[in-house]
């Protein structure tokens, strides 16, 4: 059942001793939704507990300064930021029994009693911020502090088209309560590891232009990240942007060696290409400017030669048309 | 004399026939700015014009079309984000006969007739629309685009501590008056030229790190330059920042070779040490995160060694305190 804002409030003043979900692989939306809705609660008297799948990434130690750590039998369930259960991996079977999941991914399979969900905001965190609004809790410094967090990361610091106006009176609200943004920022935009730097450096070193530089692309092999112990799953995943970034650049490509004979292509593209026609030739799909596929028992050079000749190809046609 | 936003609006409406400056070296502010005002006028049915002293990168473009071209006799001088005439270039002299000026530099020199100033805001542009909101000029989709570029190019797109909750609501109106942001932050902060990742790329390879990774140092050679033509100083000034954005970084350097034996020394530091005062031993200065100083007669080694025996001994004595 799809719910509001004041019905989603209005159940969770009725209810208590809440265990609030944060889908798997953390990002800062989930996190910084689940502590404030956490902290919200506490601060209104009730049993409350945020609990993620995954290990959450250090560099996110100061949203969980928004609650406190509560010992109790949960009774109602609240998946935040969760399209799926499937995204809560151990707890995918705890999902299931979701009395409210408070979401804003249009590919939300609607699985808990209510469904709060606004496919149009940028972030989780903005309906988080309303229902905080509706239940009548005061922000504070901790409470701003996560909801920035998701508003900024969820939008690439504002920078990218799902940012509305919202979006920002938001950001703005929460400065006023004290956010600190500037910190919260240089973590997670600036902020690189040595690894990080290496790995960068790396794949720049064998950057591969195509069709007058309309085209480029960057590998990742195994063998590279062998090489780079300390590089995570985030580092390789910030590099799929990278190719698109560059000035000409049509049809940006990353090929991920996932394990040994498995590969992941992501495409970026700009105006020209729809990235999801050429990537399903291959059994994939996504969106016309970001899409991905998938390549099994074919070697790092196979890959490359069948997604670069698409892409030049689809560039080709658009110049034609 | 320094006035108010009113009175700079009742300067603006009883005159007419204005040539608008701009600063040398023009970035998104002060061009936002000075198209913004520009075309706020000649909407009044006043005739002005915007001029910059140096050549606009093409990637500005877009915020001239906020501004018809007029052709006639100036006689009312009004200077945008230029806190002294000095950075007018070959237009200083006309600069200094300016009837008013709007900017947002606490260095600002009072040298027009009338000085609108607040240091507290990031942009210059968050003056100017308060201005063109006092003018009672309403906003469009070109005048917004202006403003929206001069407050997020001057905030790393509203990641620094200079933004403030008065700069996201101001981009909150422009979104909501048509402002291509995602097209804007594109151009200003995810496209670089083949040239810049090339550049990047030499830089990354020849990274130094001392004292167990709290200083970090890249160096910029004649030779590097010189091997990539379609690098600009825009390109090498965007290298400064990348050493103390690596995790663990406490002071980041970066040497820049600037003609034969000239050297160019910036530092960015987090939280030990002061840059200031450790450019200060060779000269320099500037703030406690981000200083300068320079080197004459010496070669690339030598000053390698000096500044990061410096950076060093300020870590170890930050650390021993």
């Amino acid at each position: 059942m799809e719910i509001d804002v004041r019905k989603a409030a209005d159940f969770l003043k009725a209810n208590d001793d809440y265990l609030i979900l944060m889908h798997g692989s953390p990002d800062g939306d989930t996190l910084g939704c689940g502590y404030a809705l956490c902290g919200a609660l506490q601060r209104m008297g009730k049993r409350a507990k945020a609990v993620c799948p995954d290990e959450i990434p250090h560099k996110f130690d100061y949203l969980s300064k928004a609650a406190e750590v509560q010992e109790f039998e949960p009774k109602t369930v609240v998946c935040v930021d969760v399209a799926d259960p499937k995204l809560l991996g151990k707890l995918e079977n705890i999902g299931k029994t979701a009395q409210l999941c408070i979401d804003h991914h249009e590919s939300n399979v609607e699985y808990a009693e209510r469904t709060l969900v606004r496919p149009d905001y940028a972030a989780a965190c903005e309906l988080v911020y309303e229902v905080i609004n509706a239940l009548g809790v005061p922000f504070d410094k901790e409470l701003a502090n996560c909801i920035y967090t998701g508003t900024a990361t969820d939008t690439g610091c504002f920078k990218f088209s799902n940012t509305t106006a919202q979006t920002h009176i938001i950001a703005a609200e929460m400065i006023k309560y004290g956010a600190e943004f500037a910190q919260i920022n240089y973590v997670n935009f600036d902020l690189k590891t040595q690894g990080r730097i290496k790995l960068e450096q790396e794949v720049l070193n064998n950057i591969r232009y195509y069709d007058e530089g309309r085209v480029a692309l960057i590998a990742v092999p195994l063998s590279l990240l062998e090489r780079l112990p300390d590089v995570d799953s985030e580092d390789v995943g910030a590099l799929s942007n990278m190719p698109r970034q560059i000035a000409g650049v049509e049809v940006g490509i990353c090929i991920k060696e996932k394990k040994s004979g498995v590969y992941k292509v992501s495409m970026r593209t700009s105006e020209l290409v729809n990235a999801a026609d050429v990537c399903a030739l291959y059994g994939g799909g996504g969106h016309a400017r970001a899409a991905g596929c998938s390549f099994n028992g074919a070697t790092m050079e196979q890959v490359e030669v069948k997604i670069v000749k698409s892409a030049c190809e689809a560039v080709r046609q658009a110049l034609n048309k």
